[in-house]
């Protein structure tokens, strides 16, 4: 088998076989088959696609390339919750003590946060004393005990994927549905869970601005999971504006826990909601009319919060937060930004409402960048709201970046354009994909 | 400037400017762009193509990456004519010494055979004692003095294009019509001549097995040379048979200075006119009529013969042999190949053909390989040809590798096919394109 061939076999337009997957992947990872030749074989993807079968067949070959997390003694459905990445998305903080405490385990592993969007790694650690660097053995222990861990993601899950995706992100084929499919589901593949829910975001503040791309790989990862023996179900949800009111991880753990305490914002509020009563239906717990009505009675109850707060003492935090979040440092430096004009917000720019906070240093523009756990941006005010000229719209916070707060508030206000009509409301669920 | 960006505009089908291309030729020439990036790039090239504006400037680009050929001293017009390469295509020796008899001047730079096609410096090495191998100095004496000399390309002649076709080589994007025109022109217009002939070969033996392409890739050649200030013109000519009797490099040798007698095969023979008559015409040496009749002329009385032997002598080689071909080495073993059945041949695989002269030892697969000067086919039918079975249709010769004899016979066979009907006459030449 030559890598030549294979090449010019995608390139002209046909299916690559498994094995032909697999020589690739391996070679690759090796380090036998050069950049050179990988680079050409992924422009060619971008160009040819890829079928389902063929993209399944890498994402396998990926999950193999590293460890494939096992856990054979944990007790009880083990489910995944994924999100694509938005702003202000902070579901995973809420969702899963809420599955948790209705008796299915989640043993997730989670980003860091990179560009415009936030990852749970950083937003968790702005908890003090927080570890999310842990063992599978001691994610293991907190699981059985607590039902739910939250950790970062291990080096050594599918470094195949690593590779390829620090090359794609130098040659202009990141932006591919089997390319993007196969990178998210060899991780999760490799995570080993029973069930997985997928939240692909869809809009300004995601990074598949078209419904019809978001749906597209919706079902390709749906198809993937399917094949690989998973329970698996994907909701299109938007995020042309940001999700919750908070962006910024320390703002955004407590718009979290008020989440959990049921006095959240709606649209952050019904979304959790919406998750976790897929999370649950999927892993056998009962119909989505049950479901949904113990997901909306542990949160009621305040269960699920002490779900999370348990989690939190388990993985070395201080758990005195989570019940007086009150306590979480706020910027220093703060910046009201007021309504420029009076009429109805009809549509923000999601993304660089992102970026906003990460120039207060909410967010890294490269791997290494520190982040400011107090730095971000409370919103007063959001699509579809009425506001007079004056009116404040958001509030800016940072420690670190006060020299950035001006620059902060010209980019929220350019992205951010107002109208004499109020915009039709848009739903918060496009699309439910299941197997 | 990022190459990233470079990539991306062109893989979103955005035509490329020449700052642009000028970037990446340079940075990948001097080592700072890296290949996995040129390979995306080639990749989305292959693609999405390029204008001519585009591949005008990548031709230039790669041109300006070496040395351009300067003869300021030489006095007359000079004209150069290329072929694209086919099987038993021996035209350069024929129509050079022509065109210099005719008082143009003929400073060609050829290259050597790789795959199933031959070049025009290993044949003419199968002339005792001729040498390809000289400095621009000694190619300007011999051509003042003869009016032609025929030299191995200049190592440091568009290096831009050797780093790039080694890359596309291995990695699925040599089948690209602007990457293969600005391959081409970057060299020819680094040889810096007045007038471009330039012959496209188009059908099975060529590298373009489709007319359409082989108009194109001539069409955006004739656009490159015009742009870039030089009289070109390109014939489209057939190449779904051999041209000519002979497949290798003493018997082609030989068949060139039977045409040069006016004794060469019809279609050779014929070709050779053409592309003489279209040298002399772009050269302002008359209109088409007069400069075929002249042609004509030079081959019948022998002076074009004359000139081709003067410049074997200034080259090094013995002269002697132009005169009395018959000197020439025959392959010491010999296999005659029978029709095996009655009927006319209706079609050849060309290509075939020419691998089954490159196993007998006429050819390279890899550029390191050493050629065998003796080996090689003469064909005693060709495509229109009734035979009856058990006629010889070709003879194989070969010194060095007697053991692949068989293997030629069948791969000849394999490639031939009959019929019980004439097949319907072929044009020599297709299009002729102008600026």
């Amino acid at each position: 088998m030559r890598m030549y061939d294979i090449i010019k076999k995608k390139r002209d337009g046909q299916a690559l076989c498994e094995e032909e997957i697999r020589f690739f992947v391996e070679g690759y990872t090796a380090g036998e088959i050069p950049d050179y030749q990988a680079a050409a074989l992924c422009m060619a993807i971008y160009f040819c696609g890829m079928s389902v079968a063929e993209t399944t067949a890498l994402t396998l070959a990926m999950r193999d390339s590293g460890a494939v997390l096992s856990l054979p003694d944990m007790q009880g459905v083990r489910v995944d919750k994924h999100s694509t990445g938005g702003v202000g998305d902070k579901t995973s903080l809420v969702v899963a003590p809420i599955a948790a405490t209705l008796g299915v385990k989640v043993a997730k592993m989670s980003g860091r946060g990179l560009g415009h969007t936030g990852g749970t790694v950083d937003k968790l650690e702005a908890i003090p004393g927080f570890c999310t660097d842990m063992t599978s053995a001691e994610m293991m222990r907190i699981v059985d005990e607590v039902g739910i861990a939250i950790v970062g993601q291990s080096a050594d899950l599918a470094p195949a994927d690593k590779l390829l995706y620090a090359l794609r992100d130098v040659t202009a084929t990141v932006d591919s549905i089997p390319l993007i499919a196969s990178s998210i589901m060899s991780k999760k593949l490799a995570a080993d869970d029973d069930c997985i829910v997928l939240d692909v975001k869809t809009g300004s503040g995601s990074f598949m601005k078209r419904r019809e791309d978001s749906l597209a790989l919706a079902e390709v990862m749906v198809g993937i999971g399917t094949r690989a023996g998973k329970k698996i179900r994907a909701l299109v949800t938007d995020m042309d504006r940001p999700l919750g009111n908070a962006i910024g991880n320390s703002l955004e753990v407590v718009e979290a826990i008020e989440t959990l305490r049921g006095r959240g914002p709606e649209d952050l509020y019904e979304l959790c909601v919406a998750l976790a009563t897929h999370m649950l239906a999927l892993a056998g717990k009962g119909n989505m009319a049950d479901c949904e009505a113990r997901v909306r009675e542990v949160i009621a109850s305040g269960a699920a919060l002490d779900t999370f707060a348990r989690m939190v003492r388990a993985q070395g935090g201080d758990e005195a937060y989570i019940y007086r979040p009150e306590q979480f440092a706020v910027g220093k430096h703060q910046k009201v930004v007021f309504a420029p004009q009076e009429g109805y917000i009809s549509a923000v720019d999601a993304e660089q409402y992102g970026l906003a906070a990460l120039v207060l240093g909410a967010g890294r523009n490269r791997k290494e960048d520190c982040i400011d756990h107090c730095a971000g941006i409370l919103l007063q005010a959001k699509t579809g709201d009425f506001v007079r000229a004056g009116e404040p719209i958001a509030t800016l916070y940072t420690d670190t970046k006060p020299e950035n707060l001006d620059a902060a508030e010209r980019m929220l206000l350019d992205a951010t354009a107002f109208s004499a009509e109020q915009p039709a409301a848009r739903p918060l669920i496009f699309d439910v994909v299941e197997s």
